[in-house]
């Protein structure tokens, strides 16, 4: 969990900034990616442009066209860049900064002129139980989607398939529509990431039944800051999306609203996937402590059951070990055999009694 | 749980779809049944026609028809059916796809021309403490319901026996008390598993006085991955029904409304249980816990009374059996018969002093 | 707790019914009484008319009369009685259906000529430590209040005294008032519930520090699920009475406003009862494991204490119990008596060790 | 907290009264004064007249007169006193009933004519640790205030001095004033417990630190309980100085309503402290057990490093002692040198492993 | 936390002045500085004045001036400064009061002519664990902000430059924007002390695994008791600047509302990793719980395999150091070396069983 919490702590929010005057654009965030990438898909029902931007300036004719433009920003570290889009399209200070600082939480903006929504994009990490977190800025204007990632990554690569073989209805639809496949890309893949950790769970499970270690107990705790992580990241979004629907926002238009109620009901069923995990994973750490517990019962039992009847023949051995002049038994013909025969009855009662208390 | 781990993962959501278009038809879920299989029952007050579809396109003709017609289809897997039905009925893509996908949580859709209802049908599995959850999806036209199931089930038969005998007033309503039929015959059903749960509860509550051991344990973790399973298939029907009942839509008549409040309060009972029984799992565990503890506790007393008992009477009977030249007690004549005097006054004082601590 | 258990089982819903149309009459629940009784008290502020009616019918010319009629009817195994009520007092066969299932959450619906109201009446059983229920219905007309009891009971005799003896307003009030009155009794016995459970608590409270054994934790189970169960049947309560207060039926007058408000002021405060002894109870449950554990403590320190006292001891002894041929100490003519000595400055050491971890 | 639980219980509600018509007055509660007193105090800007009454009648001039009256009587055991009040000032029955049964939940009704307000006075009661609930119940009319605590008390004489005196605005101000005042000095009056209970706290984190026994359990436990208590007592006053100060009566001026809201303020303030020490006393609880569990585990370590010590030593001696004819052994003239030397090898060894496992 | 509990406590409230008017101006809290300074800072777009102002009649002036102005106070031990503040600005004595009585819960409150807000600074203290709180009011009036600190602090720093360096639009803005400029910088200073804990919580988490101690515990609990704290101190800021953004406020433009906005956003932040630090540090006592679990599991076993495998052993060794006359064994020349090889046979026994049950 080192680099996970140290994510945590290092986004937690724009303390480098303290005193700057707010709308100050700096980027607050690890730099993710070598080189920013600025790729601009161009689109109607009819034709299609498709180009990857060596300036920023090359994206600025289109606000102007009619047609539906997508321009996709990877890598936040060129903040110039990012000023340049602001100024041209006309963003607030304030939502650049957001766009930079990637500590945001999911949230969703109606600024009149354009829609300012917030999101995190979550992939399985390069070791087995990471899972890394990136932010992913949306600003939908009337016919331009600007998307603005922290790295590259292939989440949106079916939906530029879509657009390049017109397939579905993204083509005949407008900036709304491309805006909702985004976000809807993103929800989808948080349904990977889930079946990830419940395949984890379910492994969890097996292992808690056959053989409880420690080590299970830490995995049981990442399992759960996980789950934490998830429900932060996760849990604004119906809320944003719940707001984008019924919001008033002329941007979006009446017939894209079934669709982000479709992505509305996939939120729901992430949140409520993600509670039913936590309940899962709370309930494990009770059947660890308490196998734990079981264990050491056992343990005990064995040690006083076999204390139990060794102490005190033990002791019977040793009465007849004393060194006293005048011990009678000690001269008796059968004594010795005798003193056996009496401890093999003592280990019986023993046992029977043992065996009525059933812990044999 | 292994299986019912399984399937709360491989259901969580549409996640091998990740970058489909919306809309796009793929059943995911468990095939549960070998063929699909198509029944139309058609009925007013006086006329009733019931068969068994071939071609998924004998029932179109009933929809111009102003009897109620119910169309049961049993099986998604066959997914051309579902979009001939979608096509002709004026079905939206997300609609059918929302049947397909059997993850759905319960839900209400009002779509003006229809009503898209997701249920969930609870069965109890072959094995004894498996729940085996099966997607049930309801559409409500002016005259028509289509229901699919994922499977063939009997729980609504009892619904056709009734509309076969003109039972009740379903054959004088309308389609709107047929989906309240159809609802109210699921949520019944949830008191059968509710009071097989209780049962369990039950013997368990007798076991952990009685004798409670790790696969007590394991059972209340059962119960308890039950209940949270159960909840949140339930859960949401309380919003479902009650936005029905609510809804100001004109496809559910008045009348209907006071069987729509019933099986509302029918639900929140079955909400009421199940929180009930957590309270009651979660009491158990505790229980549980404790009574571990208590064994240990008793286990601890044995062995501590025996050791406490003989340690000292052992070092003793060693002192004796020391190899000294000068140890004037090993020559006097009562030595032996003193020193085990001297033993029972021990165990005398001991036997007193674990009485007054009440652990004898 | 196994009784409880089972009645919340049994009376869980109408699960036997699965199937059958709703508004079918059927008694579900246990028979608590022999034989119906139906009793008749008709009075306005000058007359009064009471008699035990042999059969149901004899109530129904009162439903004409001005005058209040109140009908008891204890016992509801005769489905035709209720059915005949229903017949002529017109009431909708679901809420018939709802008096005879007994496993009804407490309710109240307005159906416009008259209102519906379920309660639960709880008695302490038989043996100490049950809770009994029992579902009390009411109806309200106009001019008429009719009560459905399981089976008899003593909890309002009190009200047909005061009509008896014009105590109070009771005979220059409507039907509604009298409603109240029934409401008000059963609110109140919940007090005598909650005395006896808070008399438990105290006792259970002086156990727990005094002498805690594991039947301590059964009673703290115990008073835990019978809150749990109070829970249930009062929490509904608050919102039925409120919706009594603030409903805009023309059957509750203005004036009997502020009589349901200091009932459901009273209820407020059952509910404050119970969540408080909810909180004790649960507090007691960590005394009680701690408790476990501070006397598993004590054990283990006398175990320590004794086996670290003599087990180095016996070790010294079995030193010089050993044969060797040439051990010059056993020669020594103080060597006996030295090596008590070292024992008893052992044993010196040790005693000091342990006052100092406070152990003695 | 005997008797703390005690009263909990007795003051439970009016049970006893189970089947009085409602408004049937009797003082349920304990009786905590010898002698009803009724102090009166009337003023305006310019004058002030001050008595204590013999009769109640004596206060009933007041009620016409435009000065500011407030009326304090302290006891309640005298019915007919506060029946005659009721009489005179037009008051509902229940409103009287409420006054008397000292188990109300705090509370503020607007009837019309007057508002009647139920607080809940808080003292240290004579033993450290107990708290003491009284009921003060407060009628406030156009121009007057009728107070009734259960006792005489003199949390209310800063304000009779201030009166006297002419400090602040008081004098100046109306009834609603005055009400304001009342309550604003028994909010305040919480802060004072909330202190103590706040030492208590510190002097216990302390304790726990140094040297937890199973007292200071107990301690925690009387905390908890206590800040139940106080939070059942404070919660609702939240609601009711919200209502005072929104409701719409013309009983309280607009420039009241600052005060209120600064009381109010004050409640919220006290409702956060108390919340705050319940998460530290909880807190408490978890250290507490898991100091328990940690002198268990140091106990254990102190008996397993002098067992497995001296087990084997003690095993080797016995050998050794061991009376076989042919022990070549013992005949050897280092035999008894070899073996000790053997010995101080076996403890070097253990305690190197007790050191790598740092129990050393 | 001694220290830490005791500010907790004696800010508690207003309790040294139980009855004392309302309005009574008295300050109450730690004396944190030694002398009162006030420093005024008066800018419009064009112009800059700024001084320390030896007597707070300096400041009266600016009240008329278009000029936006600025008046910091550090100390509030003079009330007299403040109450003469109060009499010329026109403040509310309640208002006053509360500046004064630093243990106010954030809020805010519109009172027409200007609007009052309290904050809480917070500090790392001296030590590593601490956290201070500094109470910070805020005035917002048309033209001017007055701010009240307990102590000199240098947060406030960068805005000032900001001012006078006309960085950012603050020269150009109003007093409604300077407000919001000082909340904003109270709110990032959070986020520092949110690193700074979550640095704390990530050095834990390694210490947890590697090696736990009863330290550890302690500081989770001072973890703990902090982030409660820290809740306490930002929960209700979220209600506070969500108020002043929707507030109806005229002394709040339309445009600063996106700042605003801001600020909640970062609460929101705040309070969202408050929570998860929360989850994580709860997580951590399970942790840290079963881990002494298993290491007095770990301690356990060690004793029984050492006991397990020697008490058989010294008892055999025990029977033939009796000293019975006729014991055969004694004398067969293989006696004693046989002897031993039973007593490896038995430990190679007791090895595999306990290699069996995995203790080994």
């Amino acid at each position: 969990m080192v680099m996970f919490g140290k994510k945590m702590v290092k986004k937690a929010g724009p303390h480098e900034k303290v005193g700057l005057p707010p709308g100050t654009l700096m980027h607050i965030g690890e730099r993710k990616t070598e080189k920013v990438k600025i790729t601009i898909i161009d689109y109607d029902e009819k034709e299609l442009q498709e180009k990857e931007a060596k300036k920023v300036e090359e994206c600025f004719p289109f606000k102007e066209k009619p047609t539906v433009t997508w321009v996709n920003i990877d890598g936040l570290q060129e903040v110039q860049t990012i000023e340049k889009i602001g100024v041209h399209f006309g963003i607030h200070p304030l939502v650049l900064e957001d766009i930079l600082h990637t500590g945001q939480r999911p949230k969703a903006e109606d600024l009149g002129e354009y829609i300012f929504i917030v999101l995190k994009m979550l992939y399985q990490g390069g070791s087995e139980e990471e899972i890394v977190s990136e932010q992913v800025s949306l600003l939908l204007g009337s016919n331009y989607v600007i998307s603005f990632q922290e790295m590259e990554g292939d989440i949106f690569n079916p939906i530029r398939e879509r657009i390049r073989n017109s397939k579905g209805r993204i083509r005949k639809a407008g900036a709304d529509y491309l805006a909702y496949a985004l976000i809807d890309a993103i929800v989808d893949n948080y349904f990977v990431i889930l079946e990830r950790l419940g395949e984890e769970i379910e492994s969890l499970e097996e292992e808690l039944v056959k053989n409880p270690t420690p080590a299970t107990l830490e995995v049981i705790h990442k399992l759960k800051t996980n789950l934490v992580f998830l429900r932060k990241s996760v849990w604004p979004l119906r809320e944003v999306i719940n707001g984008l629907e019924r919001g008033e926002s002329p941007l979006i238009k009446e017939h894209t609203g079934i669709y982000l109620r479709d992505v509305y009901d996939h939120t729901i069923q992430v949140i409520d996937t993600i509670e039913t995990y936590r309940d899962m994973v709370s309930g494990m750490l009770d059947i660890y402590l308490s196998s734990v517990s079981n264990r050491m019962n056992e343990v005990m039992k064995v040690l006083t059951i076999i204390a139990t009847i060794f102490i005190p023949l033990t002791f019977i051995a040793g009465i007849y070990g004393m060194n006293f002049k005048y011990m009678p038994e000690l001269e008796w013909h059968w004594g010795y055999f005798g003193i056996l025969v009496v401890m093999v009855v003592i280990v019986g009662f023993m046992a029977l009694y043992f065996k009525r208390k059933r812990w044999l």
